[in-house]
């Protein structure tokens, strides 16, 4: 299960430290502000996953490897931007990618650290949107899992099928097959087919609200 | 003692849940950010707290019924926003308990752990303003506590009347209501009052030191 | 070694103090406020140093001297601000001097919690800009490091001096004075000199992209 989580791990942390260095970019932050990025992106949601079950210092700490491969993945963008900057889709599918890896790869630590099932499940997705979440207040955005089409919800998804799957004690790598394969399948099905959580319905005067509101 | 900061920290969770719901709410959030926002709003501060002391993985993670409380704030503002979004008076009354619990439980628990007093109120009013600025930050807002009326300053108020009671060995649920109806009445009073802490007064020439200062 | 971490921290300390607290009067914040960015400036980055490393409670919370000085650096710039304002120079040297003495001090402190050379240099890197990114993050900006002058690859060589003399097994004064000396000399030279790293280049239909991106 080890080796399993830690190959899901490095590969979820190239692709998403794709997205980081993406965003970056298109902000002209320099090299650095881009590589910080994309390590932020890459390694939030582990690094938070990590403090809040105690396992310090955090694999993305101490293990090297997680910031050679975000270093690289920010270098591959920045070097190729004006090219790769111009393709929309396989960067949310890069995305969607790095979301059912880690999404899995969160909820295995969590349940190895012996957490309880629904909180295992909600670290596993933590551990899926916390990069982009990191990547997004950095750069100043309300971020964008947070009025997106489904996407926290293919990660909770995702991390519910390892959870529920350990409980019924299958096979951990059936189970992370499965729980990614759902997240990433939904994740697509969302983008394709635009499809969105409601939103609270507006007060009717939301606008008056809105200044009194700001008075405080 | 440890009742008492568990029920301070529950009825404090609930109400702290209403005020970021509200927030998501009013930003056009979907369902699934306005849950989280619940959360993050209700537990931030007490989860920076328990990271700070060591105490992982902090309570909000382990005990599932912060989860199942926040949750239902933020359902209950989810459907009935339209209702309750009017009322101003309400969800600052709300906040106003939430803050005044969530400081004499956050020093109850920073003395358990062994801080020293000066340090342990300031956890404290960091529990009470921490879950604010969580969710200030995340709808990419200034926190407001930094420039409210008094309010961090009622959190820390009632904060040290729980460390002082501790070390004058006075019973730990009278000081608790006591330090909770200070911080209360304190930020009642400043609402009802408009009390407002002093701002630094500005340079003859600031638009030009804006100016530079951008450039750097 | 313990007392050498101890001083350039407190003096550091300071001088970041005054940078936040520049900042928050600048944005008119209240004297809480004021004092808050002060604290966050000077603190956040050996917090998260101290978090990552599992050193709980960090030092800047278990030691009041951090909270006493930051303080008092909050208040001088609260009083004197209209003055202090003016002056653009002074406080850009106080920060490259308060650049120094973290890089360095943080460094070391991994270092003594036996963290690997090159992750050592990264959280010395992180204890000097961490503190910076918290400040402006709070104000609702983008981070100034991730597109500012030579800043945190300043950081990053002072820190890189220590790690490097620690392998070499040379005198850590010696070693620590040489790092604090390098990262204050790289940044006055780049804010002398306006050196910048470069940024990516734009894809030729840049604001097509950012339009797509944002319906995301």
């Amino acid at each position: 299960m080890k080796t399993l989580v830690l190959t899901l791990d490095l590969v979820g942390t190239f692709v998403f430290a794709l997205s980081g260095a993406m965003a970056a970019s298109r902000r002209r932050l320099d090299i650095f502000g881009v590589l910080v990025l994309s390590f932020v992106a890459a390694t939030s949601g582990g690094i938070v996953r990590d403090l809040l079950i105690g396992a310090t210092p955090p694999a993305a700490i101490s293990d090297w490897r997680y910031l050679v491969i975000s270093t690289l993945a920010g270098l591959v963008i920045f070097f190729w931007y004006p090219a790769i900057g111009r393709l929309r889709n396989p960067v949310l599918i890069f995305d969607g990618a790095g979301l059912a890896l880690f999404c899995v790869a969160g909820a295995q630590k969590a349940l190895v650290f012996g957490l309880e099932p629904v909180m295992a499940a909600l670290l596993g997705m933590l551990t899926g949107i916390g990069g982009g979440i990191a990547r997004d207040v950095l750069l100043s955005n309300v971020p964008a899992v947070f009025r997106s089409d489904i996407y926290a919800v293919a990660a909770l998804a995702g991390a519910s099928v390892v959870v529920i799957g350990d409980a019924l004690q299958l096979p951990t790598t059936a189970t992370a097959c499965a729980g990614a394969a759902l997240c990433f399948g939904l994740r697509l099905a969302a983008i394709r087919f635009g499809w969105h959580l409601p939103t609270a319905r507006a007060p009717e005067n939301e606008a008056e609200t809105d200044k009194i509101d700001q008075g405080r």
